[in-house]
């Protein structure tokens, strides 16, 4: 597979030697180039591109920024329009998500001196879009690498769920397990919800402490060398009620029955449908969120496994399959596998066991 | 002192009840109501300030939410265009630095329905930079708060700084320790850079290990209470050279002539020169960055101390003072505290001691 750069020059710039793209938004930036830096722009035009750095970032940009050739800069706008008037660029798409209004008219009026237009359009947005949802199998390898310190997390956490300890402390624990093992960071702010505190799909952990009986639900994930991981299991402590179980039950089902049905070409909403029907069927109106979201680079990237989006499932996506039941006030389950879509179906990155575990 | 939205109000709307201003962004909504949320908006018109919140945030908001009414909404869009036709509001005033392209083009096709205007001038952006720029009391009580974490932290990681540990091993002993102290997060990424990797200002802390005779540079800080704290030192594994020493020295000298030097009515290019000169002279051109930023609610404020910001320095700003030397493969030195500016000079609000440290 060609490299990121290559592969937005090819949807969006061609052979067109007159245009050129500017990514600017941090997050991007270091997608393309796998280098982090808080500012600086990524120049592609047809033949080159060029990553604008400063002082601070210059010499490690150098070593370690991928498929780009790193130049310093004083004044941004002036190397900027030094480059693309030697290019003879006439006109530059813009990210309209990333960028401020701001930043957007400093941008046009800098290109306005040298006469180069600012395209303003959704083009570069999109095509960004379209890259992103396909991860080459270096990315993919990235995305298992951090989920193997997640899986590793969720071993670790076990022995740690007893009676009397609170959500923050399995919370904690389990970042600084995943920092030692190597992560950069959590993937996002962890969730640990014991006991009716489970019925909040986004709950925050809290002093609220784990009791016999209890459903304790982790949604966790690393971040490692920029790119994510997202799992979610739901525990028991000591015996649950046969009430408790068949919920489990169903939310396993659901889960399992994504991973059988997903496909190259289905769209993403048809997805979604499968777990909603087997949860509606039983739990009605106990799924208050969408079945999925696509993760990598970002843990919240595209396509949405939703009711809203129909983009169709391809090759390369990796998209979360998480299914839950919440009974407001009682306890909820969540059971969340990535799942990476192959050629004829899927497969899922996440090696935890999903059979109810009992503590 | 009056609220914040009190003194936007003041600032830009005065008693033109045809006027509004629509604060859009996470982190000034944050800012005017202290209630961090992902989404939402405050409005605030000549006669009332609204924070508009989703299901997901409105009851909290409803509790915690300082200096305005909450008000619920399914749509965002519609709620205001009910309110702002409610209030006989015809043009109203967006944020254009946090504001991106595409939300600046939702606004102004939402409002222009309703025959309002949308005013994407920097006038807004303006006054919120202006109020920032000075803190209230009880904002410098919290970045204090902040910082005597950070003070605890450095004097923790003293007895870790050992020949053969690793520059991520200190990084993430620092961030343990402040969180355990009640820190809601670090400032930024912390930095830790030993021997050749102090050269770059804003090295990423890496497997490279600490040994006799290296500098090791630490840029530390906490979140607590939304406020940030930064500060950097620089400490030496056993003897270090002369040359070493006199780089030291240098810095520290620079350091001092700011704190003694600084006073409201002093430009920033001012403040930044009076630094940059006693380096220039001994060691011309290894000082690449501003001596400074505004640090508080953000951890990069205005104003800032560079060569390009003529801001005057006026009672109640915080701005860090940080200069620095850095010898390009070989080592560097930072020393950094946060400064307040009163009425005839400065306070430091920082304590951790910076007269060189030998381990």
């Amino acid at each position: 597979m060609k490299n990121p750069v290559e592969r937005l020059r090819e949807a969006l710039i061609g052979t067109d030697s007159q245009k050129a793209a500017l990514v600017f938004s941090e997050r991007n930036r270091r997608y393309f180039t796998q280098f982090p830096a808080t500012d600086g722009a990524l120049l592609i035009t047809a033949e080159k591109s060029y990553l604008l750095m400063d002082f601070r970032y210059e010499e490690a940009a150098r070593y370690r920024a991928q498929n780009c050739e790193v130049v310093g800069f004083e004044s941004l706008m002036e190397k900027l329009q030094g480059l693309l008037t030697q290019h003879g660029i006439k006109a530059v798409f813009l990210e309209t998500e990333m960028l401020s209004v701001a930043q957007a008219k400093r941008f046009e009026a800098a290109f306005e001196k040298v006469g180069i237009q600012a395209l303003l359009t959704t083009q570069l947005d999109d095509a960004i879009r379209s890259l992103r949802m396909i991860k080459s199998p270096e990315e993919v390898a990235k995305i298992e690498a951090s989920q193997e310190i997640t899986d590793a997390a969720f071993s670790h956490i076990l022995p740690y769920i007893k009676e009397g300890v609170t959500e923050r402390a399995l919370a904690l624990e389990l970042e600084f397990f995943m920092r030692k093992q190597g992560a950069e960071n959590v993937a996002f702010e962890l969730i640990v919800a014991a006991g009716k505190n489970g019925s909040q799909c986004h709950a925050v952990p809290s002093d609220n402490v784990v009791h016999k009986g209890d459903f304790i639900t982790m949604d966790t994930g690393a971040l490692l060398d920029g790119y994510h991981s997202d799992m979610t299991r739901t525990v028991a402590l000591s015996q649950v009620s046969a009430e408790q179980k068949a919920v489990y039950d169903t939310v396993l089902k659901a889960h399992l029955a994504v991973i059988d049905a997903v496909k190259p070409g289905m769209a993403c909403n048809e997805v979604d449908k499968v777990a909603r029907d087997i949860i509606e069927k039983d739990y009605p109106g106990t799924f208050g969120h969408g079945l999925g979201h696509g993760v990598g680079f970002e843990i919240h990237e595209w396509p949405r496994f939703s009711r809203l989006d129909s983009t169709p499932c391809a090759e390369g996506m990796v998209i979360t399959d998480e299914p839950g039941i919440y009974l407001t006030g009682r306890y909820g389950v969540r059971i969340e596998d990535m799942l990476l879509i192959t050629r004829d179906g899927c497969r899922s990155l996440t090696k935890s066991p999903k059979e109810l575990i009992t503590l």
